[in-house]
């Protein structure tokens, strides 16, 4: 067995324990974690000095910028953890019970996953905002980071990590794996990772999500669409548009295609363009879009299922609410997409047709997001379509498990032609199994 | 594009639609099925009878059984519609609702989760049950049957699809796919079928597990242990272990090993030995057991993986609750595991500690059921750790949306050092748009 998988299986060994530690011990370990990032920011940020030099001429500009770390941006990190504090303790919730017979009754109660893989590119704050979320949810991870900013990981992850121990948590609960083929190896240990989080590239999360058996829970492209429908309000469109592509451009709830209704295009299209431009915004177009507005770059095919990341967008002319749900569906990543209408029954139409995790009604795309919805904090988002869809909180980290009290039963006797009946009552009461 | 990837792909066409039907529409179908079954029980029973006529000497007799249909296991299949029809329709549920900002609204809305594949084995009964849990959830499905069984699998298909479409629910919604290389094939369909379930032997499970991208949910096997506890009453200790093991040892949650604690293995080793080969069982044990109990075949270290489906059990002792915990959580198959004692502090240490779907608590595993827990049918047991775990109802075959409602937010006003702030208050308001 090679190191790695050691470590992985350690990991898994320890989950058991990790399952179980009280909500005092969890916020214990984070408030020491808060301390811990505070007063040792000079050595994090040195280390991170450090890995910024010596790829400064190799990587691009963004990706440098978002392993960059300063002050504020370590108050951000402190920040995180302490809102991590003040979430509920989701572990041991008696979700449903159902009584299934005198001193016979079933509780489905919350539990944590168990081995979380997270593998990441190169921000560095996904190691606090991911330990803080699985300290909180009793679960243990293998976090892979990128080799761009691996000091600066490596320094976050054993300064957490020691801090998290000295409160109780066992430290072979977290594991941190450095080389680039340990990538491969962690897709292959689905007998002791049971959820992976890619988060980076596209290109990154699909080679994640084609080359493992383990469940993958997040999403591969960020395709959104804004519809304007015939009967929307004129003062909403041009800023409901422009925030949804230009806001900010490079994240995966950004607009790349704009669809307009065919009545309104003539009058509206104009207008749109025009706030696009001035947000710096390249417009590109099928003919009927050419036709009405000058200067518009060709869209072809692939321009409907390209995410841009950049500020460009790719506009087209519909002739009905059906023709965008259809585009919708057919050329989308199944992320976000909005309609601008002020007919109800025409966004009810939208929005239980469009299958995308989110559907938006007169708001931005950009408001797609787990800090925006209230989670508090973001495990990321996913476009799958079970266990979590859309952005996600800690609740993405948990499942149940079924704990049927009895005293006794036998199935012998409720099957067969003298079966006793079930009573099947559900109640509120709790698992007193704690 | 095959014939097959086509079907494949109407039936995800048909999914939007298929999402928006009424109740009314969905509960007529599935009485119009109720109807068909009766009226058209000569046909399917002739099918049957030529399916039996081909393979009765070519295949093993259970699996025999299992496909042969009669008029009782037809009542039955009606039966299994009717209760569809009384469960609530779970589409369109508002499942949370967060007021981010004045009129600005954000639903979490439960809706089906789209095209779902079912590979199974020889059960034609996996048909009208499956197909009737689709419509009512409003999910599209394409079936894989077994060969053995196909004249009666495409008779039901038909019949009941037919059925289901004089009510109004979309044909292309369903599709059968006979051959045997068409397994192979659902299997790379990642485009357009979302969720797999896969009914048949542990060898067959496992090959789909092992070859897809699509999620799977199910359980590759069912190794279930009973942990006799030395606080345990003597009254309960057999009639668990025996029903555990022998009321049906064919299922997956029978038991297959049996742990005793030390301290009482001399005392009631001999009573549940004997227990067990009064009901025809043969024991096999370590070498401690077989110190204690006379006979007991040696087991070998493969005996505590092994799923018997048969009247087989493998016994050890141990010497603590924590040494049992281990052993189940190692060599178990996190399905269903039990523990006899009237101790709650370690019924509560055992049920928190091991990793399975379904800890039973001085009850049989036997109750590990669908229909046992109340579930009115059955999808399938899940031994995943997300989304499903355990029996699951139709629960398994729904997820959720985000629809956010607002009156033009854009991000920006919430973002920078002027930005506003969120509401984020829970209200119990239900989502208008349906």
């Amino acid at each position: 067995m090679t190191d790695i998988t050691e470590q992985v299986k350690a990991a898994k060994a320890a989950s058991v324990e990790m399952s179980t530690l009280t909500t005092a011990v969890k916020n214990k370990a984070l408030s020491n974690m808060m301390k811990v990032l505070d007063s040792e920011r000079a050595k994090v940020l040195r280390s991170n000095g450090e890995d910024v030099e010596a790829v400064r001429d190799s990587i691009p500009q963004p990706m440098l910028k978002r392993m960059l770390l300063n002050d504020a941006k370590i108050d951000e990190m402190i920040k995180g953890i302490e809102s991590v504090i003040s979430l509920k303790d989701p572990v041991g919730e008696t979700m449903e019970t159902t009584v299934l017979d005198d001193d016979l009754t079933l509780y489905k109660v919350s539990c944590p996953i168990g081995v979380i893989g997270v593998v990441f590119e190169s921000r560095p704050d996904v190691v606090p905002q991911i330990m803080s979320l699985c300290i909180k949810s009793g679960n243990c991870v293998a976090f892979k980071g990128g080799r761009e900013a691996i000091r600066t990981i490596r320094c976050l992850f054993d300064t957490l990590r020691g801090a998290a121990a000295e409160a109780g948590v066992p430290k072979d609960a977290f594991v941190l794996l450095e080389s680039r083929e340990d990538v491969d190896e962690i897709l292959s240990l689905d007998g002791y990772i049971d959820l992976l989080i890619p988060r980076g590239s596209n290109q990154f999360v699909r080679h994640v999500m084609e080359n493992t058996n383990i469940p993958v829970l997040g999403h591969a492209a960020g395709i959104c669409t804004v519809f304007v429908d015939s009967e929307c309000d004129r003062n909403k469109v041009v800023p409901l548009v422009v925030d949804s592509k230009a806001q900010y451009p490079a994240v995966c709830n950004a607009a790349e295609n704009l669809l307009i209704d065919s009545s309104v295009a003539e009058e509206l299209l104009p207008v749109i363009v025009g706030g696009l431009r001035s947000a710096g915004v390249e417009v590109r177009g099928d003919e009927r879009v050419a036709s009405i507005v000058k200067d518009v770059v060709p869209a072809k095919e692939e321009d409907w299922e390209t995410e841009y990341g950049d500020l460009i967008i790719s506009t087209k002319v519909v002739d009905s609410l059906k023709e965008a749900i259809d585009f919708i569906n057919i050329h989308g990543s199944h992320h976000t997409d909005a309609i601008i209408t002020e007919n109800m029954a025409k966004a009810a139409t939208f929005a239980n047709m469009v299958d995308s995790a989110d559907v938006m009604v007169n708001a931005s795309t950009r408001f797609a997001d787990g800090f925006r919805y209230g989670k508090g904090a973001e495990v990321g988002i996913s476009t799958n379509k079970i266990h979590a869809r859309g952005p996600m909180g800690m609740e993405g980290l948990m499942i149940y498990k079924y704990v049927l009290i009895g005293s006794g039963q036998v199935v012998k006797d409720y099957v067969g032609p003298q079966a006793k009946p079930f009573k099947h009552e559900r109640t509120g009461s709790e698992c007193p199994l704690r």
